[in-house]
């Protein structure tokens, strides 16, 4: 069901691709990596790069400072009908290991592959490349129409990849800046190539970086090595007392809240038929890790985890030296859902490891944060609507599904804003986000600009 | 108990202090870092410096190349009677972590402490200070008498701290330009700063690198978490595992092998007062570990080990990746005691990691390596000439003692030229080998060259 109003929009789209992806290129140049200090002015330029775009585009724009990095507001107040804020975000993650990547990773390019052509580089699915489908979008219908079908308000962050510290401050600080009816957040991806999908249940995130210290320095090992408590040692009891022998957390009160699957739910998601071998398989693996009878579904869309992102202890270089190290640490994250207490959780493994703390050594968290899972309201009609814009854009219609990931904005727009979010996006499986070599199809960036040129002319006729 | 051949080369010795240290100044001023290819040429210097000193005594010197780092063997032949040869290693340690140094590790200086004057810098009690220590005594005897009182042999090699891989070759190819009725070497320590030692017992060592696989890539955690297997989680049930819950080593058939401490060595230990609580105080613990009911001192000398020496997994960097990491490591390693075999500790460990791999995980072992450990005839004469010689020098009888590190330079003289081995050295417990602001002290360097003086001329008189 395609509107006389949108027809020649697509076929701008269509004809103007080459110039939206130069655009998308100039972004991604710039290295946005929030989580890493050095990078301060990078992030600043991004933003920068942005207001001036959407200024361009005919937005009221401007980048606002925080204590981090900046936030880019923009107004379009001219449309009739339902007012939609458009979030996204313009920093990326870390690059390393660099030497695993095919190319510089911001030096982005158009690569031919077996499964078609990919736009390559950091932050090109995540989150700039997402970020762009939509901005072509109002683009493009400015361009034929002059004036955009409804009233877009957008709203872009510089640090969602490092936790998102200014993000509820500012939310607080300008609600009435930033309320709208509903808002979009296209940091999600689609079930399937084929297949698009509106996100409408998150896990939320609990993660932390434990340090345990043990003597007040690294020592020989020859020399102390017995007789001095380890801290390596008692690291990998916390972490390997976190699983139980069947992958359950055992965290004291972990499951609290946690909620069965519905017969209807699991049923729906039964039909998506999804490829668990595939999955998988894409990765090396072949086999579901985590609760033993639960499948790799229902894992990383409705059950909780608790995985050992990174950890580090002693000598790590090349070559070996024989050290008792000092210092032990690791960084723990937490995937929640239902009703989930992450402050509770984070509290669960703080008594955890301190009941396996032996004499002489102790320990730290540092940089503790907590958000809670959320649900989508899918009976609003703004969710059908989409819905049926996107499954008239693709080959199979869109799927209501789970997402693994967190995206804790969407429960900070609920709390602070009282507004319910859509999340849509056009990101795949294979598309190696906070990976080397991340890459964002083209053919996911052409149809993700036309499905938001769809979606923004369903909603106008709400 | 001096001779009178001995007085005037002791006198030599404190008129020349400051010109003996700043020999060594210059020789630790080279970064000799053997484990580290960045510093090969480094450690070709050092052997060149070595070379130059030594000719320039009188000795026959030349530097020998090996597939590593190369060999200096250096003879004086003119002595008459017994024929030592010396040892010692001109690399270093690495010096990371640099910024918990108080200066640059390879700008050595004399600093004044609570404790008294100390040479500070990387390498100035392991092993430099220490070999240079022989080189400045036969340096005084030749000075005073021209020739040296017994036939003088020395060997120095480069990669003693990086596992001396060409160390065995070279003594089978060289076994008979290296033999001589004894070697002496100078790579352990005092038992207190008062006390000498000839230390009698070693430990053996095993190591290795494990690395295990999981997923092809690292992955989002958002996305494949509780689906994919996380080889961090692996790891550290692996290690957890390596120790029961008395801090016995779990391993299958570890303990073969190790003798119990005799009544008579346990006594002789007992007499010597050491001070657990100021050994391990001055590393900011207070609790020996290790095996329950065993003390500090024969956890060090005696009972055999198993260390995590570091580890390392997913992203370590600044902030928070919530990566599921593809690959998790560790470097382990084993100081072995009495008949534990090295081989079969290594199978054992491999069997224990092979008994913990789950579904989709691989893993490697690399660079494994094994010594026996080595205990020393005292009842060959020179042994009680030399506790002789060094009780003349230091306030407190010598005494023959075990040592926690691993010297397997001590067990190939004794499997290849068929050559016991005294070790002999003036190094102290708080002289931070292997970390940060390594020091030897100057008492220690003094009364150290002052020794070798007595010990030669000791051994002539035999």
């Amino acid at each position: 069901m395609t509107s006389d109003a949108v027809t020649p929009v697509l076929a701008h789209v269509d004809a103007q691709l080459d110039a939206s992806v130069e655009r998308l290129m100039g972004l991604l140049r710039v290295p946005s990596i929030s989580t890493d200090p050095a990078f301060k002015a990078d992030c600043d330029k991004a933003a920068d790069w942005l207001v001036e775009e959407l200024a361009e585009l005919g937005f009221d724009a401007a980048k606002h400072t925080t204590p981090g990095h900046p936030m880019v507001v923009a107004h379009d107040d001219e449309g009739e009908g339902i007012h939609v804020l458009f979030y996204g975000h313009y920093d990326v993650q870390p690059v390393d290991p660099l030497n695993l990547w095919n190319r510089e990773p911001f030096d982005p390019a158009i690569e031919d592959t077996p499964k078609g052509k990919v736009i390559r580089g950091r932050g090109a699915a995540d989150d700039k490349g997402q970020l762009m489908t939509f901005v072509e979008a109002c683009r493009a219908w400015r361009a034929v129409h002059d004036d955009l079908p409804i009233k877009v308000s957008m709203f872009f962050e510089g640090e969602e990849e490092s936790g998102s510290p200014s993000l509820v401050p500012y939310l607080k600080a300008h609600a009435e800046d930033l309320k709208a009816d509903i808002a979009l957040i296209c940091d999600t991806g689609m079930f399937d190539p084929e297949t698009p999908a509106i996100t409408t249940a998150l896990r939320g995130l609990a993660k932390l970086e434990l340090v345990i210290t043990g003597p007040n320095k690294d020592l020989h090992s020859g020399m102390f090595g017995g007789a001095a408590r380890n801290p390596a040692h008692v690291l990998s009891r916390v972490l390997a007392d976190l699983h139980d022998e069947d992958g359950a957390c055992t965290l004291e009160g972990f499951y609290d809240g946690v909620p069965e699957l519905s017969n209807a739910q699991r049923a729906q998601w039964d039909n998506l038929g999804f490829d668990a071998e595939a999955f998988l398989g894409s990765v090396g693996l072949s086999v579901p890790a985590g609760e033993k009878g639960r499948s790799a579904l229902e894992m990383i869309w409705s059950r909780p985890t608790c995985e050992v992102n990174g950890m580090t202890s002693g000598y790590t270089g090349a070559g070996f030296k024989t050290v008792l190290p000092s210092k032990a640490s690791a960084k723990v994250s937490f995937r929640l859902v239902g009703t989930q207490d992450p402050q509770a959780v984070l509290a669960a493994f703080k008594a955890h490891v301190a009941a396996r703390m032996p004499a002489d050594c102790s320990f730290e968290l540092l940089d503790t944060e907590g958000s809670s899972a959320t649900t989508m309201p899918i009976e609003n009609p703004a969710f059908e609507a989409a819905r049926q814009a996107l499954s008239d854009e693709w080959p199979r219609p869109a799927a209501f599904i789970g997402c693994g990931g967190s995206i804790p904005v969407a429960g900070h727009f609920q709390n602070i804003l009282g507004m319910d979010s859509m999340l849509i996006g056009f990101g795949n499986d294979d598309d190696q986000i906070h990976s080397p070599n991340e890459k964002y199809d083209l053919t996911a960036f052409h149809k993700g600009i036309r499905s938001w040129v769809r979606v923004l002319d369903a909603l106008s006729r709400l």
